[in-house]
């Protein structure tokens, strides 16, 4: 099996999530790094492509030399796809330059810095006929899959209630800001957006309410805030939301909860059964049902779905995490290449990858939270694609 | 050390709840059941009183007799107390009748129909100098009196975000309302009052939020909805949450989460930590610390404030559960009962025994969140017994 | 109901054991303490009886004068039987020297000094006609009893191997001789036994292992010893086991593993599925199966045996812990004595109350582990009631 | 950085055990595939090697013909070590030829077929000076390492009781035999050696023991067996330890715990207090005090040691799991390669890399399981190196 061959904007030394990328681009073999603009300190972006075994003369100062010298190599040479693992104001014009030179995207969410860029890069994308993945990592989790499964097989009913939760405690100190580089962009808004926790993990939270209840969020009554003062964005929130399957939901987002990890929480409860999945023990799915005993199903067994049996690498007992999940995400991206090679992208609905449509989703839903707060009214409507024409 | 005499309203044959009481009130041996009115069938109500032990001629047919024909028996036979183990509209006449006698009084919760008699009963009890206590039961365990001491004594620092859930499953279906006569008369205002869901339960996760975290509800905006159709009441509902020391919050209270036993889950972020406390493991309470690991402190340790180690009856490793808990109101209602009798009755703030200002605060919420969602408007007061006169 | 009149020896000021057996024996309304010789300390027992509401003439200076002094009395105010609450030397004399009057027994664990005794008394229980109940408590655990109807029925095919774990931590310091009274004599052959450590704890693990599995430990392998020098008895200890219907399994006690509370663990292996249920979360028993999700089994549960739910006093959801599967052999024994009110005792293997048959068997443990750990021969047999003859 | 290339025996089409490596190797970017004989089917050889982009002329048909052309080939093209992922029979020959060779060894564990084996080996990685490494992959965890730290600081005082547990199901019916390739081998004495249990996991149990407690096993009890009728080799066992530090200890290994996936746990208890850890939640480790709160440590905190630290690739709370692990092993090897280019291989107790002395202690605990559990004598000495000169 030939390697895609990837190319990186970002994830210089030091960075968090560039590793991560390259970790799980390796992992199945399936994806070659060949170049990189690793930083915009052009000392830093040399060092980090000899540290990680890139040619001279493919670690590039900056996307745009990158893009047009990659343009320029020999097809059976030349980079496949851009990885973006930038701060967010960056991600619109990097996809977009990437896309209008012929190369396929894989980006960090959440898509741009704002909902208007997303409607502008969805319409980019759909006129590349180039592939286009977004990193809504946990969606790669087996056993989300599994959950998503069940209740699209009907087994749980109907669905009523979705309840996702995402508390994180990073940046429960006004010092964070002071000393971690990746706390100054986010709560910066000219690089961030118009939200900071909400952009960076409760759009992690609303797209797995959706991609695991099969329900899109139509509506929500929001209340964000700077918990630490002094700060310009929210680092903590929470959402009322009314889903078009008629399903109610709670949305509770939060960088100030002292002491958490990374603990995103999803519980679905339909008319015969409920589910729960905890990121943090991401192996175990749990099924609640009225009459009989709970049921914990667990990663690697035989009696999953395909889709979840496929997301997985060793056998049950042996636990998988957070690289895995995202490799998830880097196989199906690259098996969206290869079907391009072949000239037949499947349509995102067809496809585990998760894509522009999601990638669109994020941000009204970030712009719907950020202006819910504001207002004095309850419901506030999330845009769709069809209302942002 | 002489034994408290108790009286109970309702609790007859096949009641849940007033099996619990009886339990509650035995298990330290400072109370004594010496007569009742257990059922409005007065066949019931004799075979109850016969079963139970108690003479003939103190198993009643109704509370009003059994207040009268007590308060005419010698000082030292008499019932001191009467529990209140009726459905919600009985609670206040119950009540009002037995302090006009000057019988102490013990109520479920919540503790009227609604809010405007709870200022009538706060009168009545303020007026009569007895006792009142009612049964938010969830504050008599010991993990959770450990987590409202570490909070007042300053551990988390100022307190930003309450988080408490309470999911049910056991309204999930219509059927429900036919063949289970709690769910008959929860669904039903005329006995239940405005509300079924916070009425029941949602009222002790705000008295629990409020309870641990030292800080009241001021305002919400709410969600509510019965979601099985028919329903007159709602069967499921959340709402966010400001609360007087500044934190913010999110209640989720549900009777249609299909697979849930009794999952009510409190969790409390301060400045400097953060706290969870889960029903269904009730002798575990976690601290979690951004850096130190997290800390499972266990019911019966040492290390444990004397609140704690008070309600605690068995070793460490040695479970206690809802019993012991409720045992714990009774132990301090006997004790507040004593206190009368020696003429010094603590004000309600220096007791662990839920009281009146507990129950008017329960019956705010109720109405509030009521009102609230029914509402356009974002965010509503909750009345204070300063508003309301 | 008439509650059935109990007198207790030991259990005075500060003892453990014997407030537990008091609030077991109270949660039911089945039983009544009307007298007790609660010390050997003349003052102790007598301050003992006024703080428990004994009338003066009933709280007794030692057991053998209480047994006369209640003998004594008219049939319908004496006390009917005694529950034996002291160090393990005074259980056969006490139990002897009641069962010789006509009361029935009820004895904390270990039966007897030796397993000699212990057939004695074995002897005294069958001619006496009287009921005779020992409290293994763990076996009172409604999950346990449901982990047991399962076996039973075969749910796991034939049982191969058990594995029974019961780590405290409460003498990992020599300190706790000095301070701990009840560490004072468990340590001290006189008034314990041949074992420390086996005698108070291993004896519940090896009683769990024989009530579960439904087989019985015919051999074992040992080795005990005190960890902490110069100390007498074993402190900790295990066993390699063999069991009657060809299962395997293996028995761990330890009373210095450093920070644990109360920690006992079973888990039994069959052909078709496996078992797990964790003393410290009792209302909760995992079954996991080759081919489908784990099960988790929840107390209160509809679909429980029939055993089960009636070990069992609150819904699903509403723990229960030590005290009310204490209560559960209580509530048995007051079964037992009023069947022998009229004349019809049943069978041990047809009660659910731990009798003689239990005792033995715990006593021929305690023994044959002491003499195996002596030897440098690896498999000892355990006599059984028919070796002893 | 360059990287080390890998030659691979075994691991063709559809082995499990061989794609974990492939994807430890692969996960840090630090090793690269180059060569292969995976199958001892040619067709089944050249197909795999195929599918992982391995060149033709790289694809062996045999281990032989692979080591002598790369040994023919320049020395910065050439396969610098081998990775043996074989059944247990074939481990010592191919790595006695790869050293011959020159080429470094990374081999599965167990081993060899036998002690005796184990013992040339040894002498064989001696006198070469070459890089020998044994995939023990449970030290790879961080959390292992973790507890290894705090033991070797003496935090948890002088250790006195070790349990290891590991339980599997998946050898719980006859059928494996038959339909699974893996359980074929491991039940053939042939290709296995003289115990399946205990050579498949029995020894990593023992070295895990060893690893964290810092003591060594000097003596044992055991009881093998084979549960299934017909088997030829042990299918579950369990041994009574003593280790050269005063500790005693148990270990059960089973492959017929019905219903268990890879349930391996350690816990370890000191003067001062115990730990435990549980592969399946493989990111917490659990330390218990006598007098203070539980503390859950977690991987990726900032408070554990550098040990620890060095072995996490992802922030806290983004769980990792046995294919990092495993990588980690990897990654300690390519570290021993790259010293031994600079002419300086630290000593095995220098390094975190599982070594020859380890291998050499694994084949010595499954002969003496196994002869003790023949044996009617109780304890058994475990040789040492020194023994078996």
């Amino acid at each position: 099996m030939q390697r895609i061959r990837m190319g990186m904007v970002g994830g210089g030394e030091g960075a968090f999530i560039g590793a991560i990328h390259r970790m799980a681009a390796a992992l199945d073999g399936e994806v070659e790094l060949v170049c990189g603009a690793f930083s915009q300190s052009p000392d830093k972006a040399q060092r980090s492509a000899t540290t990680l075994g890139i040619p001279t003369d493919r670690g590039y100062p900056d996307y745009i030399t990158m893009l047009d010298a990659e343009a320029a190599r020999p097809d059976d040479q030349r980079m496949q796809f851009v990885a973006i693992v930038t701060p967010n104001d960056t991600h619109f014009p990097i996809a977009s330059a990437a896309l209008a030179r012929g190369f396929h995207v894989l980006s960090d969410k959440p898509a741009t810095l704002d909902f208007q860029q997303a409607r502008a890069l969805a319409q980019a994308v759909r006129e590349s006929g180039l592939c286009y993945g977004i990193t809504h990592t946990y969606t790669g989790y087996p056993m989300v899959r599994e959950a998503r499964a069940r209740i699209k097989a009907g087994e749980l009913g109907g669905i009523r209630k979705v309840l996702v939760d995402y508390s994180q405690g990073w940046l429960a100190n006004h010092g964070e800001e002071i000393t971690n580089k990746q706390a100054q962009w986010r709560l910066d808004p000219e690089r961030a957006g118009a939200s900071c926790c909400m952009g960076d993990i409760g759009v992690h939270a609303a797209n797995l309410a959706e991609y695991v209840s099969g329900q899109q969020i139509t509506a929500l009554c929001s209340d964000l805030r700077a918990t630490v003062s002094g700060r310009a964005l929210d680092d903590d929130g929470a959402a009322l939301l009314k889903f078009d399957g008629g399903a109610r939901g709670v949305l509770n987002a939060s960088q100030i909860a002292t002491g958490e990890e990374n603990n995103l929480v999803i519980r679905v409860y339909g008319e015969r059964g409920g589910l729960e999945w905890r990121q943090q023990e991401p192996n175990t799915l749990w099924l609640r049902w009225p009459d009989q005993p709970h049921q914990q199903l667990r990663a690697g067994a035989e009696y999953l779905s395909a889709g979840a049996q496929t997301a997985t690498r060793t056998p049950m007992g042996h636990p998988e995490g957070y690289i895995e999940a995202f490799a998830n995400i880097y196989r199906e991206f690259a098996a969206c290449v290869r079907s391009h090679n072949n000239q037949r992208i499947p349509p995102e609905e067809a496809s585990d990858l998760p894509g522009i449509a999601m990638a669109l989703r994020g941000m009204a839903f970030i712009e719907t939270a950020v202006n819910a707060s504001l207002s004095e009214q309850k419901w506030h409507d999330i845009p769709t694609l069809e209302d942002s024409h």
